[in-house]
């Protein structure tokens, strides 16, 4: 985990929507990767914000008073304690950051709760 | 600071080299964009780990035992403690990520120790 991470290999490594896989670790911090497509859950992280930073396509965080749009080169922190819903039209290389133990669907669970894998 | 933050955007504000700009936070975590050339100072920082993103151009960050070389796409986590020296022989753009408060130069101080603006 202390070597380089090259983002393109990782992607190349899996193809699982929705289902962040660990690339590195920043103290007590996460750096995860994901694949996108569709739309996933309304979810809130009442304990902890969380970066996405787009690397390929258009990615459109639903938030319940507007949406956010973002491409390639583009992050958003969503606050904590923000619902929201991420949504994809096509899918999405994105890059999230967080503390370690986030789960990522937040308070709302379900099928889409992902086991973090690391790659 | 709750707001879509484009990197090339942000990069396109400043032409200092060396140092960061607070671009975003996340929890008590700052995301930084910086320019580098040439060669920084030798430093550690002995409570954290340090995130480098290459957005565009070739970093080298020396460490006492080898050379990690970093292209656009790569990331590299400096682990807490490990003395390194970045260097670009050309302009390299980079995010940054660590906790708030962290000096650039660590415990080497001197001149490039920046005062990290916001923008």
């Amino acid at each position: 985990m202390t070597d380089v991470v090259d983002l393109d290999e990782k992607f190349a490594l899996f193809s699982e929507l929705w289902s962040p896989k660990l690339v590195s670790r920043l103290n007590d911090y996460e750096v995860k990767v994901v694949r996108l497509r569709g739309e996933f859950v309304w979810h809130t992280h009442e304990d902890t914000d969380e970066l996405f930073l787009v690397i390929e396509g258009r990615l459109t965080i639903q938030l319940r008073d507007r949406d956010v749009v973002l491409g390639p080169g583009q992050l958003f922190v969503v606050p904590r304690g923000v619902e929201h819903c991420p949504r994809a039209d096509e899918e999405v290389r994105a890059l999230l950051l967080e503390p370690a133990g986030v789960v990522n669907t937040g308070d709302a669970g379900g099928d889409l709760t992902a086991h973090v894998e690391e790659i």
